[in-house]
C-alpha cells in the first residue's frame, strides 16, 4: 500500500506488529510518531465479578420469562445477572515513541514541529514482507527509513538512512516516550518512568491500574548518542537504527531485566540479520495464500488520497497462472486481513481483540475486549482457511485460561458443571457477565461458540493429538448446558433467559403492579423505555432481548454437543457423557420457516422490534454454522436468504462487521452477484486509506474495529472455495465482476491446500494438495470440464454430476485443468 | 444560594466537602448523582523525577542567557531542565455515587431514567450551614434530602424523607457506585470492586496507578434493605440516611477497615447529632466573617436560572449594624468563596488544589495539581484575613512535604544547599521542574513564595510558636537562592535561568548555526516558532520567555529575606545566615520604571511580545507582596498601576483567576471604582449558576479553576480593610456602588479583629479587636469622624491626618462611630 503523505489521523497510520508487539506508524516528516501497543498491557488484573445471589432467584427469573412476564424478568436480571463490577478490565496504549528528524526544536509543548512533507513523499506499507517503508528529501538529501516488527526477535525495528556522499551527518534524530491521555488541550501523563536507562537505551514504566509496564527503545548508529536523561539525541550519523521492545507484569516480573535483555539480544544480531529473520518469516506465511484479481476497472473507489500498491507479481504454485497477475482492491483487502492476522495474533501472543493488538486510546471504545457474540470468533474466521491456523493458538490460549474461571462463573452463578462464558471475556478470561445490558448481559453461549473454534482446527488439520488435548475443553463448554437447559414446558430443553444477540421484539404484555410500596398502591405503572400504552389501558407493546432458546442458542449447542461426540468417536473415548449429549441435542428446538418464509429468530414468530437489526444471530447455522445448507436443508437456507433479504431491506448492511458476515452468507447461499455487492459496499464503506475497518464516532473520531476486516476475508475466501460439506468447492460464489484471477493456499477441511485459477468466471485450473489420505469430493462451478491426472497424483472423476472424486494420499497435488 | 432546577453539567453541581471528602450534587430527582472527591486520591505514588544531568550544563546555559543567546539557552533548557517524567501526578475523581429514587429500573445501560422536573423543585446551597436541600413532589407526595459533608464524622450524609401520611413507603432507592473515563459514548470502568460487603454497605475499591482507594456507602433506613451485590436497594421506606466516605493509601494501609470504622461510628452516632454537630463547627465559622451589602438595584447580571438567597439575616456582632442587611451578588460570591475554603481545605486535608477538592475528571486539565506561579498561592489569599487561617495548614502540610524533595532537587539538579520547588507541586511535594514549556519550566521561586505563606500566617497570629517551628523551613527556601543567584555582569546577583511567569519577550539575535553537521553545513538556518526572519537577513525579532532576574524574582526574594531577617530577630536566633541573606538582598535588582512610566518585567525595558498578557507578576511587590505602596514607593505604585492599565488596553483582564488579581492590585491602588468594575466583571464572566470560577473548554466543555473564587475573595476584603502597611485602614477602596453595607470578622495582621459598616459610602462605625497588645494605628476614607472611647478599650486619637494610634490591649474591642 502506497501513500503519498504522512497519516493525518491514528486510523490512518500504518499498522505493523509481530502479535506481541504493535505499532501504528504516522510517517511524520518533522517528528515521527509510533504508537505502540503490548498486547498483554491490560489495565489491573484478574477480577473475580460473579453475583453469588442470582443462584437463588435463577428459577424465578425462568418462570418470569416462561411466563412472558419479561419486564419483571428484566427487573431481576438487571439486579442479579449483573456482576461486580458490571465491567471487565480493558485494553490500553503502551504510549507513544516519537523521533525528531533533523528538528532544530524537538518536543517544546505549544510547539509544533515543521512536518512539511515534500512532493516526492513517500510511505509504503509491503503487506508481503511486512515492511513500512517511508522515503522523501529534505534539505535536498533522500532521507529513508524502515519500520517493522520482527517475531524472531520481539523487536520493532527503526532504520534511518540517509542518501548522501558522504552520508555521515545527514541525520540527526531526538528520540522520546509519551503516555498520555488526552482531554482535548491538556496531555495528562500515566506513566512512572521516562528517562535513560543507559547511554543508548531509553525506558518508560508505569502502572496502568495494578498492571506494571515497561518499553524500551535501544539506539544503535555510527553517530554519536547525546543522553539529556529525558531524551536521546543521535548526531552526526548517516544510519541509525532503533530497537524497540516491551512488557509487563501479565508476562513476567522482571519486565526491565527482560527488556533490557531483549534488546542487547537485538543489537547483537544486528539490524541486517534482523530484517532478514524477518522476511524469512513474514513473507513466507504471506505468499502461503493470495489472492489477485486481473480486473484493471476496478468498480471500488480509490483509497483516500493513496493509491494502492500492487502486489508483487509472485510466481504461483507450479503449474498455476503463469503471468497472471494483477490488482484490485478486494484483492488487497483479503491479503491486508491475511497481514493483519499474521501481524495481530501469533502463537504465543493474545488473542486478537476488538481492535486486533493496535489501540491508540488510554480507555478504548467497549474496553477493548473480547466480545463473544460475534466479534472474537470473527477475528479468527479466516485464520483455517487462508492457511494461518497457527495463529488460531492465541484464540485456544484465551480459550483456556476462560476455563477455570468459566467452571466458577457456573458453580457460583448457576450451581451448574461445566464451564460457561458470557458475552464477553478480556485478557484474564473473565467469565462473568458483562454490562447491565438486557440485549446481552445474560447470554451464555459465549464459551460454547468459542469451543467450536477448536472443532474447526482439527477439522482443517485431521490432527487428533490436538483434539485429544482441546477436546475435554469442549466437553466442558458443552457440559454447562446440561445443567443449565431448562424444559420450556412444551418438551423442549432451552436456555433461560437468553436473548438473541442483540436484537429485540415486542410482547404484548400486561404490567403488573411494581413492588413500590407506597407509591401507586397497587395499579399498573404506566412506565415503558419504548412507548407508553394508550391512556387507560393496560396492555401495550412492550419490546424485549430476553427469550428462552433462541435460534441460535439451539444451533451453537447442537454443533458443540454433535462436535464432542464425534470428536469422542474419533478418538474412541466412549465417554458416557456423550450418550447425555445427544439426548439434549434431540430436545433442542428445532430451527423454523416463519410466515413470510423466512428463518425464525425465536421460537414463537415475534414481532421484531429493529426490522434492520445487523445481527443475525439465527443465521449462525448457515455461517460460520453450517447445520443450515444446500445439501442437507435447502428449505431453512431459502428461509435464511429471505431472512437476510428482509433485514437488508430494513437497512441492514451499511458496513463493519455485519456487512463481512453477510459476504459469509451470501457465499454459502453461492450467491456471488449478492457477495461481490457486499464487498464492493464493504470497501466503499471503510473510511481509512489504510482498509481498517472504521466507522464514524463522534466529534470527528472514529470507532474502529479489526472485526470487519477479518471477516470479509473470510467471506472472500468462502466465495472462492468452501469445505463445509465433507467436498471442496471450487468458485462456489465467484463475485461476477471477478472475471479472470487465482488464488493460492487457500486450506479445506481435511488438511487439503488449494490453489484455483479461473478466466471468463470460469475455473481453469486447479492443485489440490492433499492433507490426508482418502476420497476428496471436488465439485466446481464448470463442471464439464475434463480433469487430466497430473504430477504423482492420481485423479478418479466419479460419477458425480458436478464433481469429481480423488483417492488421496497425503502430500500428493492433484490438478484440475480446463480445457 | 437557590435554584429551580438540577444542575445540567458537573459545574453546575452544589459543591460540599469536609476538606477531605468533597462532592458535587446534581439534585436530580430521578436518578440522583454525587460525583464524589477524595482529597489524598492522586494517581501513583512520589516519582523522583530530577534530572541529574542539568548541573553540568547550568554554566553554559547562563551564559548563553546573559548573551542574550536565548534560543541556544531555550535548546539546552529543552534537554536538561525537563524532569523525568516531565509531569508530575494528577488529581483524579473518587467516582460516583448514583442513587436512584423511585425508579422502576434504575442503572440499565441505554436507558435513561426520569429526570422530569416537577413545578415545585427547588435546591438550596446554605452557605452558612454548608447543608444542600433538594426538595419537590413525585406523584403527589413531596420528596426532600439533605446533603452534608461532616468536618467532625468524615462523612458526606445523605438524607432522604418523603412527607406522606403514612410515610413509610414514600421511598424506594436503589445505590450503586460508578466511576468511568468517558471518552463521549463508551464508559470504561475504572475500579476494581463494585460490590456490597455488609448487608448495609456497598464498596468501591481501586488502583489508580498504584494509589489504592475505597469508597463505601452505608445505608440506614426504617424500611428493608435488599441487597443483590453489585447495589442495595431500600424499600417501603419514610426515612433513608446514606453515609458515605472514603480514603486512600496515601492516607493508611487498611483502607477498607478504616472506611467501615467511620462508618460503624457514623451509624453509631445517628444523623441528627452528626447534623447538630456539623452546623455547630460550619456555621459558627461561616459567621465568623460576613459580607452584607444594602445594593438592591444590583450591577451584576442575574445568575443563570436560579435566583441568590439572600444570606438569613445575621445579628452582628456587638453593637454593629443592627437592622442593616441586604444581599447583592458581590457579598454572596465572597461569601462563597469563604464556604469553598471552609468545605474544600481544613487542618488535616490535602492543599486546595487548582479545582479546590472538587473534581469529576480520570484527567483534569493541568493534572489538577499545585501550580506554584500565582494558582496555589491565590487559593490562601483570604485564609488569614477572612477568619479562616486555620485551613492555611493544608497548605503548610504541603510545604512540608516539598521540602526533602526540595533539599535533593537543589543538590541533584543545581548543586545547590537549600530547598527549591518549581512551577509546580503535587500531592507527594514533588519540586523537579514540570512541562518542557520554556514560559514556566525553568522558574525556581515557587518554593520562596509559598515560603511567604508562612510568614504572612506569623504577622496574622503573631504567634511565635508557630515562627519558631517554621522558620527554618523559610530560612532553607531562601538558602538555595544564596548558592543559586549568579552574578549578572553588572554587579547584580539574579536568577538564571528565569521567566516572569509566563510572558515573552522579544529580543534581536543573531541566530548561530545548529549543531546540525552535515545539514546545512554552516549556514543559518531560518527557523523560528514566530516568524521568519527577512530573506537573507541574520537578525530578527525572536521571543523569548527565559530571562535572568526577573522583577518578580527580585521582589519575593527581598521579601523572603527580609521575612527571614525579621523573624530571626523577633526570635532572638542570631542565625549567621540572615547576614548572607542581608548581603544578597542588597545585590538584588531594584525594581525600575519604563519609558512609558511603567513598572519594568524584566532588568531591560524589553519589547512585551503579549501586551495583553493576563499574568502580572512583576507586580507582585504591589499584591501579593507590600514593597510597592502608597506610603513607601508611590512613584512605584503609579508605574505599577500604569502597567496594569497598559495590559488592561491590551485585553487583559477578561476574567478567572487574572481578574481576581487584578481586584487585588486595585484594592492597593486604593481605587474603589476600578476594584468595583473588576468584580462586576468577575462575576459577569462566571459561567457557573453557582459561581464557580469557570471558563469555556472546548467541544462545549468547561475548564474549571477554584482559584479565581479565592482571589476575588481576597480582593473584596482587600477593598474593605488593609493591614500591609503596619496600620488597619478601613474601606481603603470601597467600589462606589456599594453604598450601604457591612463587614464583620476581617483579620488584620496583628491578630486584629475588624467589623465595618458603612453608609452613604461612608465609614458609621467600626469595631476593632486587638489580637495584640501595643498600638494600633487606624486610618479610613472618612478622617473627620468623631472617635469616642467605648467598652473598656481606650481610643487615642493621634496628630495624623487621616486616622488614630489605638493603645491596645489584647482581647479588647475598640470602637470608632460615625456621627
Amino acid at each position: 500500500m502506497l501513500f503519498t503523505k504522512p497519516a493525518e489521523s491514528w486510523k490512518d497510520a500504518l499498522p505493523i506488529g509481530n502479535g506481541r508487539l504493535g505499532a501504528m506508524v504516522y510517517g511524520a516528516t518533522g517528528v515521527e510518531r509510533l504508537q505502540l501497543n503490548d498486547d498483554s498491557l491490560w489495565y489491573g488484573g484478574f477480577v473475580e465479578r460473579n453475583n453469588p445471589y442470582l443462584k437463588e432467584r435463577l428459577p424465578e427469573i425462568r418462570n418470569l420469562v416462561l411466563q412472558r412476564k419479561m419486564r419483571e424478568a428484566e427487573g431481576l436480571i438487571a439486579k442479579y445477572f449483573s456482576a461486580a463490577p458490571a465491567s471487565m478490565r480493558h485494553y490500553t496504549t503502551l504510549g507513544e515513541l516519537q523521533i525528531a528528524l533533523n528538528q532544530d526544536r524537538a518536543f517544546i509543548m505549544a510547539e509544533n514541529p515543521d512536518n512539511t512533507v515534500p512532493a516526492d513523499y513517500s510511505a509504503n506499507l509491503d503487506l508481503m514482507q511486512g515492511i513500512a517503508t517511508i522515503a522523501y528529501s529534505q534539505k535536498g538529501i533522500r532521507q529513508s527509513r524502515e519500520l517493522f516488527a520482527s517475531y524472531n526477535s520481539n523487536v520493532i525495528c527503526c532504520h534511518y538512512t540517509a542518501e548522501q556522499t558522504p552520508a555521515k551527518g545527514a541525520i540527526k534524530l531526538d528520540i522520546k516516550f509519551d503516555r498520555s491521555a488526552s482531554n482535548g488541550f491538556w496531555p495528562v501523563f500515566l506513566a512512572d518512568e521516562c528517562r535513560t536507562i543507559r547511554d543508548n537505551t531509553l525506558w518508560l514504566g508505569g502502572n496502568a491500574g495494578g498492571t506494571l509496564f515497561g518499553a524500551a527503545v535501544r539506539v544503535v548508529t555510527d553517530g554519536t548518542i547525546e543522553n539529556s536523561y529525558t531524551r536521546l539525541s543521535v548526531h552526526n550519523a548517516s544510519e541509525v537504527t532503533l530497537f524497540v521492545t516491551a512488557s509487563t507484569s501479565n508476562r513476567e516480573a522482571d519486565i526491565q531485566g527482560s527488556v533490557l535483555h531483549t534488546l542487547d539480544e537485538a543489537e547483537k544480531k544486528g539490524y541486517a540479520e534482523i530484517k532478514a529473520e524477518h522476511i524469512a518469516d513474514f513473507e513466507t506465511e504471506m505468499r502461503k495464500c493470495v489472492l489477485r484479481l486481473h480486473t484493471p476497472h476496478l468498480t471500488s473507489p480509490a483509497r483516500g488520497e493513496g493509491h494502492l500498491e500492487p502486489v508483487a507479481p509472485l510466481p504461483l504454485r507450479e503449474g498455476l497462472g503463469e503471468g497472471s497477475d494483477g490488482t484490485s482492491s478486494p484483492a488487497d483487502y483479503f491479503n491486508f486481513g491475511r497481514y493483519l492476522l499474521l501481524s495481530g495474533g501469533r502463537a504465543g501472543s493474545a488473542a486478537l481483540n476488538l481492535q486486533g493488538i493496535w489501540c491508540g486510546d488510554i480507555a478504548p471504545a467497549w474496553d477493548g475486549k473480547y466480545t463473544t457474540n460475534i466479534n472474537i470468533q470473527m477475528n479468527y474466521w479466516p485464520a483455517e482457511v487462508t492457511g494461518l491456523g497457527h495463529t488460531h493458538f492465541s484464540l485456544f490460549d484465551l480459550i483456556k485460561k476462560t476455563l477455570p474461571n468459566g467452571r466458577k462463573t457456573a458453580q457460583v452463578m448457576y450451581g451448574c458443571r461445566g464451564a460457561v462464558v458470557h458475552h464477553n471475556t478480556d485478557f484474564y478470561g473473565d467469565t462473568a457477565p458483562q454490562d447491565v445490558y438486557f440485549a446481552s448481559t445474560s447470554w451464555t453461549m459465549g464459551g460454547a461458540w468459542m469451543a467450536l473454534h477448536l472443532w474447526e482446527h482439527y477439522l482443517y488439520t485431521v490432527d487428533k493429538t490436538f483434539l485429544k488435548e482441546w477436546l475435554p475443553v469442549m466437553k466442558e463448554f458443552a457440559l454447562f448446558f446440561i445443567d443449565f437447559l431448562s424444559d420450556d414446558g412444551k418438551g423442549h430443553l432451552v436456555t433461560n433467559p437468553s436473548v438473541s444477540p442483540e436484537n429485540r421484539y415486542y410482547i404484548e404484555q400486561k404490567l403488573s403492579p411494581l413492588p413500590l410500596g407506597g407509591v401507586g398502591g397497587g395499579q399498573h405503572i404506566n412506565i415503558t423505555p419504548t412507548q407508553p400504552p394508550p391512556e387507560g389501558e393496560e396492555y401495550y407493546d412492550y419490546d424485549t432481548p430476553i427469550c428462552a432458546g433462541p435460534a441460535m442458542d439451539n444451533q451453537i449447542l447442537r454443533a458443540l454437543f454433535a462436535a464432542c461426540i464425534e470428536g469422542d468417536k474419533i478418538l474412541g473415548e466412549a465417554d458416557p457423557l456423550c450418550r447425555e449429549f445427544a439426548e439434549a441435542a434431540k430436545k433442542l428446538p428445532e430451527n423454523k420457516i416463519g410466515s413470510k418464509g423466512q428463518l425464525l429468530e425465536w421460537q414463537e414468530e415475534e414481532k421484531e422490534a429493529i426490522p434492520g437489526m445487523s445481527h443475525i444471530s439465527h443465521l449462525w447455522a448457515v455461517y460460520p454454522g453450517n447445520q443450515i445448507n444446500k445439501k442437507d436443508s435447502p428449505a431453512l437456507l431459502a428461509a435464511a436468504k429471505k431472512s437476510l433479504e428482509m433485514r437488508l431491506a430494513n437497512g441492514a448492511g451499511d458496513g463493519g462487521w455485519p456487512l463481512a458476515w453477510y459476504i459469509c452468507q451470501a457465499a454459502r447461499f453461492d450467491d456471488g452477484a449478492m457477495a461481490g455487492a457486499f464487498i464492493d459496499k464493504m470497501l466503499a464503506t471503510t473510511n481509512t486509506r489504510n482498509f481498517l475497518n472504521c466507522v464514524p464516532g463522534q466529534n470527528n473520531d472514529f470507532i474502529f474495529q479489526i472485526d470487519g476486516n477479518f471477516g470479509a476475508t473470510a467471506g472472500i475466501a468462502e466465495c472462492l472455495m468452501q469445505s463445509h460439506l465433507g467436498c471442496i468447492e471450487l468458485l462456489p460464489a465467484l463475485p461476477p465482476s471477478w472475471k479472470e484471477g487465482s488464488v493460492t493456499g487457500l486450506h479445506a477441511r481435511g488438511g487439503h491446500i488449494v490453489n484455483i485459477q479461473w478466466k471468463e468466471g470460469k475455473l481453469l485450473k486447479a492443485e489440490i494438495q492433499a492433507g490426508s489420505d482418502g476420497p476428496i469430493y471436488v465439485s466446481g462451478i464448470t463442471p464439464h470440464l475434463t480433469s487430466p491426472a497430473r504430477g504423482e497424483g492420481q485423479l478418479n472423476p466419479i460419477n458425480t454430476e458436478d464433481g469429481w472424486t480423488i483417492n488421496a494420499k497425503k502430500g500428493i497435488i492433484y490438478v484440475i485443468e480446463g480445457k
